[in-house]
């Protein structure tokens, strides 16, 4: 069968572009090449937050959440979720993370949660830090759902990014 | 060492709770106890959404985002990431899932996702439909990164949950 | 956002199938509901073959091979990725195996690999049998690559799979 | 090839025991066939203990390691190692965990973990508590080793399991 | 127990050959020594096929299969498995990807499947091609296996590989 | 709400220290940064034991173990493990790992278990050799615990590391 085909594949750059356009001309899913760029200290933050009832902010601010605390599991879990991204999210790249942390401060209406990824590498680390935000929010979730079942996670997006070709990018 | 620990520990049902108080009084994680509660058909639906710049939602409308179709890559790592809850999330439960559904929505400001998951088990699906609408909208993210960096994914909420002991919750 | 969504999102059923077909008429994904399909012992056998040279064989008769012994080493990584069957086929349900063997039988050009997975679940496990016989395949190929580049995978397929709803097939 | 390995292969059976002896008569791996087992309430809890120095113990207690509460880290590492085991132990069989505890008591000399695992399955979760006992013990060492390298982690074993046919054990 | 074995065990370089040998004499699987290799580009083309009845190849065509678009799948899961090469390959190193691409072409009897793998690394990614082509086929057969279940994935083989002191393989 | 929380918290440098103190002063785990160490070849070395009954002991050497040989299943174990140690300790960074070797020696009551890791990174590879060790032994645990629950995991502990700033640590 591969000789069949082979009309249609050139050995030396792969399959041709122009061979499988009738397969699916959109929506052909590709991991971007970043071989070519350079290898430099990259960062980036991500927020986002979680809105809770005050039965449920009380029950963290007194320690009787009944699954624990709720904090340092969130942060835990933001951890190792940003070790985790290229595994979850499909088109990632698996980079060597040097450094993440990931913290929350109350707000009047519950948290916000902050994550700081590093790497020295080709690409950068804004979907770790995003995913990092996603999954501690998501545990907060967890812990406090037998309390409070309406709460809302919101917010997640980019506050800054720092270390490629672009150059630094802050939110306004 | 194992002797000296022993006044404080029963062998019969494990550590002695008074006996451990002063280490930490509030904040120690367990993963709950579920054996007791009865095997039933449970369903869990969540919502968020994904804003983000006309220009990001033209290129997936016209199928030009340069990573492939995020739509149907998103649907993918959603229904990858509920599989994979259990090991993201670290109080819950590794369940069975009879069934998980991701859709996408287009809205006047980008996408709403939703997804379904199903089980028959002791424990309901709230945190894997959630992960999967979290890791959807992430995937999108990832795809559209390149095009604006200011999407902001929210409103991440549990709809409608049914099957356990605490009858069925629907979001108001 | 959520509100200006409502009206094609039907909070009991999930997602509206009219209001979505415009997005992707064909190809939208879903793990496939086996809620209501009856708990039965099931199991599958699958069966591929790894064609190799004579030197390569050669060297794993007499203990030789560099990296270790391929045939353990492939029954080890077959059975380790029957478990993580779940994880790698995208829709593919997770399911608690109850047994797992992977065999390995020499050949005249190399070997004849065969997986049996058995579950007690509510679907089948063809796809853990023909993973692990992919992965023991491609396991025996890192550890003789050093010495044949050039051999060849094949004949992956199913040979036997009972206990459904279907009743029991076999290969011809 | 696979025709002329099929006198040594049998369809129904598998492959037959004696056409492999040659191959290697001793050390095949296999995962035991559990699938005829009664599903009944099991139980296991398992101890270890980490010795490390005065310092390092002092450090813990006061709150200045550097890394964060390794007490905390420690308890969430063994519950999410605990639901990782079948993929870490080869042979071990997924199971549906229905309560994780993890908890770590001082002694004179460092620390004991215990770990309890219950499910309702066909086989029993010693393997579980045992592998959450041993990664609680090595992020231990992990938060700590700045301090002191020359911890030492010790006397893994099983205390008690109960509920499978062959009736409850007590370590003497 | 450690003051027993020492004798046979030196500090410096590890275990003794000798003192193991009669232990395990061959077969003793080690992940090989890259340390000193040089980190350069390196690439790797992996290819093999999927045979399918015509009744599937017309589902696939018309959009019409069940669990969703079989090659937008395919390739995704091809992918994601290529980033968890060194997780199911026992002795695989982990690598940095800095591209991975999996491509499907239409034959006459079902599909080619093509896997292209870069990183800038010390050793090469040849098994990661091979595994993104193996997942993918597999990937394809649990998507159109209830139309057809005897299937065939075949010619799983390393076309192309470049990058390392070796230089460059190419399949004749 | 981002809104409100913005005096708390610094785009540039992440959330003020001050700010969150009150939230929990002590144990806010984070990953430390290794952004700035050199990148060097690094190497680590660990041991530990199991200690079994000489019954046990007999069925490892005669080949009798049910599972399959327990020596090379804890070999293949604890090389695997490796990989995953930052996946499994919350606070170790991701590595690329250039060899990993597992070796079991016989003593007069059971096996001494040996990991050497090695790495060419910015941080140290104490937690794989660890890792692997403890995942070694728990494996030869799984593989003979129908024969013996009492076996006993102990000693596990760093025998040499070299290659950091803080120059070659020894165990005395």
């Amino acid at each position: 069968m591969s000789r069949r085909a082979s009309p249609k594949l050139k050995t030396s750059s792969g399959v041709s572009e122009g061979g499988l356009s009738h397969v699916d001309a959109q929506g052909r899913v590709k991991m971007v090449d970043v071989g070519d760029k350079p290898v430099t200290a990259r960062e980036a933050i991500a927020r986002g937050s979680i809105r809770m009832s005050a039965e449920a902010r009380r029950q963290i601010r007194r320690g009787k959440v009944k699954k624990g605390d709720p904090l340092q599991t969130a942060r835990l879990a933001g951890i190792l979720a940003a070790k985790q991204t290229s595994a979850l999210i499909p088109l990632c790249h698996p980079l060597p993370l040097s450094s993440v942390h990931v913290d929350l401060v109350p707000t009047a209406r519950g948290y916000v949660i902050e994550a700081r990824v590093k790497t020295v590498a080709q690409t950068g680390v804004e979907m770790e830090a995003l995913t990092a935000v996603a999954v501690a929010a998501l545990t907060i979730y967890d812990m406090l759902k037998a309390v409070d079942k309406s709460m809302v996670i919101g917010d997640i997006r980019l506050v800054m990014k720092s270390g490629g070709r672009s150059g630094t990018y802050r939110a306004r």
